[in-house]
């Protein structure tokens, strides 16, 4: 007998075509042809796609429960996700909802835990901030970087738009943010871009600084080579950053909440419900819950009169980012950092 | 004065907000801050991306052409995407419609001519096939493969779902189906699935059993491990698959049809019209002429009673995929191969 996981997809259908619709799906993340030309039994038993269950959604969408086979995985993470939806994603009406995660896919990860005990914060919310503009020099990056730490912040991270260009190049610019808050509680996350070969070089110069958090983005740099990264550096906590994850094609539910940890990311960052992304309280609630015990680190558009909302809403096991609007107090960066950092330690004593 | 190369947008919106939607994916694909935090006149005018251009296309949508500067991206083509759509990616009402391939990233690539320099054929399109169902075994994917080979087909590759499984595990397979088809004019087609390590490994084997075409997932493998990879074998024309490549939102004509042969890929795999994927004639016309001169190679659900028809569209500089059709003939498939090529033959030849 075969072992298989279940994958829930949304399809927009009508009645009368929805089990066509599941049974084709079934097929195309599967063996990929017509059946009446597979002339082995044991690939029609144990390896075809089987739909388990339909549910009609009300809205034109129907529920559809496929099991695929465990076998056509392996352990490559990027040939789960090319079962999970490769083909399938170039339909226009079908979503990618939910799936199990296989045990093989399931690291042991920090996360949150294990960043209260490097931070030696045991009960509050987290605070953090980002790095930019990009096109700031290393140096001018490295004395706001200093100013954010002055102000008491727990993380600072590079912006995401951060890679190695030219006027702040990652060899150049991570030493230097990295000695400029020494001596500060705050941990640094630079963010780890490039093909594999630089994903690892660059968290060797980054450990070698003595980091211990990086960022990395799933959706560009390849799911098989995150996996490869957070497994040669168990030391570090990977923050999973959501660029490239397109909107709702696969549920963000899923994909930020279940399967960038999955790769051995231990934090995932996410635009939160009420800022300039369009995701819902449900949507975001329900990512957190499937990410623990991975940080969920909520941002995009964050502002500081939001703290005891956003932190009610989410709980102490957060990290709040707010990065371009503490930026908009220009030279009062650090004042700006430390009523943030108060607003979130009041909140936990309240 | 900063480089810039442009990037259009489709966007729904009304008339009203257009011009600050514009303006906030200008801001989202650069800076990602609020411009009045930014204190450094240089990042204003070089960096922060620039609206140059706003349509109304007539239905609620308008094409919204923004200038992005070349320094953001350094040589990357995973920040290049990144800077295309990483955040806008999770907006709900953004398409990433075209952009300028900067030049850095315009790899010379052999494509079509020096495909029919290397099988001889001069004028007529090619043909192709692809092995499945996968849960086959080696054995039995060679024995299927020498049996489209005895059809007189120029290219059989590995269905997509191959990568590394128990059943037919890589360094097995691709030594016994290039072994099986040695003799014949055919090209075999191994797909390069894993991390960066693995997928040069897997070149590495595919390479000392003879074979100088390989298929890879460009959305999978992350767009710099495939530069990465194409570069490093420069003697192979790798074929671009576009699994994970979303429906429209990010138009196929740009993702297919510019990007991947930017990544050095010489062959594009795409879904046809009218077949089980829902591209339109107009979609595969643009994407065709855009990935000139790599080989465009139709495929999903192509018939045998096609043939004449799809070349009439598409023009000879093609590889007409016929996968699963062809399998339905089960023990007849060498002689439905041969009829698949002597019409692709007899086409060529009218």
């Amino acid at each position: 007998m075969t072992e298989r996981f279940a994958v829930t997809y949304h399809v927009r259908s009508d009645a009368a075509s929805i089990e066509a619709r599941a049974q084709g799906i079934a097929v195309e993340q599967s063996v990929e042809m017509p059946l009446a030309g597979v002339d082995e039994p044991s690939v029609l038993s144990d390896i075809v796609g089987r739909v388990e269950q339909i549910d009609d959604l009300g809205d034109g969408t129907f529920s559809v429960r496929i099991e695929l086979a465990l076998a056509t995985i392996g352990d490559d993470p990027g040939q789960f996700l090319n079962m999970l939806f490769g083909n399938t994603s170039l339909h226009h009406d079908v979503i990618l909802r939910d799936a199990v995660i296989p045990e093989r896919f399931r690291p042991r990860i920090g996360g949150t835990p294990e960043l209260r005990r490097r931070l030696g914060v045991e009960r509050r919310a987290f605070t953090g901030s980002a790095l930019k503009p990009q096109g700031l020099t290393s140096a001018r990056l490295a004395d706001l970087a200093r100013r954010f730490a002055a102000g008491g912040l727990d993380f600072i991270k590079d912006d995401h738009g951060l890679a190695d260009q030219a006027y702040s190049p990652f060899a150049e610019r991570v030493p230097l943010i990295a000695k400029a808050v020494s001596g500060h509680a705050v941990r640094y996350i630079p963010s780890l871009t490039g093909d594999l070969d630089q994903l690892r070089a660059r968290a060797a110069i980054a450990i070698n600084c003595g980091l211990d958090c990086m960022m990395v983005a799933p959706m560009i740099s390849g799911f098989a080579n995150i996996l490869t990264l957070t497994r040669a550096f168990p030391q570090v906590t990977f923050f999973a950053h959501p660029s490239m994850g397109g909107a709702d094609r696969i549920a963000p539910e899923l994909l930020i909440g279940r399967l960038f940890p999955a790769l051995g990311c231990g934090a995932v960052i996410f635009p939160t419900y009420g800022g300039r992304f369009g995701y819902s309280q449900a949507t975001c609630r329900e990512l957190v819950a499937n990410a623990r015990p991975a940080l969920a680190v909520p941002a995009g558009g964050i502002t500081l009169n939001r703290v005891p909302e956003l932190l009610d809403f989410y709980g102490p096991d957060t990290m709040l980012l707010i990065g371009g609007n503490l930026l908009l107090a220009r030279d009062r960066v650090t004042e700006e950092s430390a009523a943030f950092a108060n607003a979130v330690a009041r909140h936990g004593t309240n």
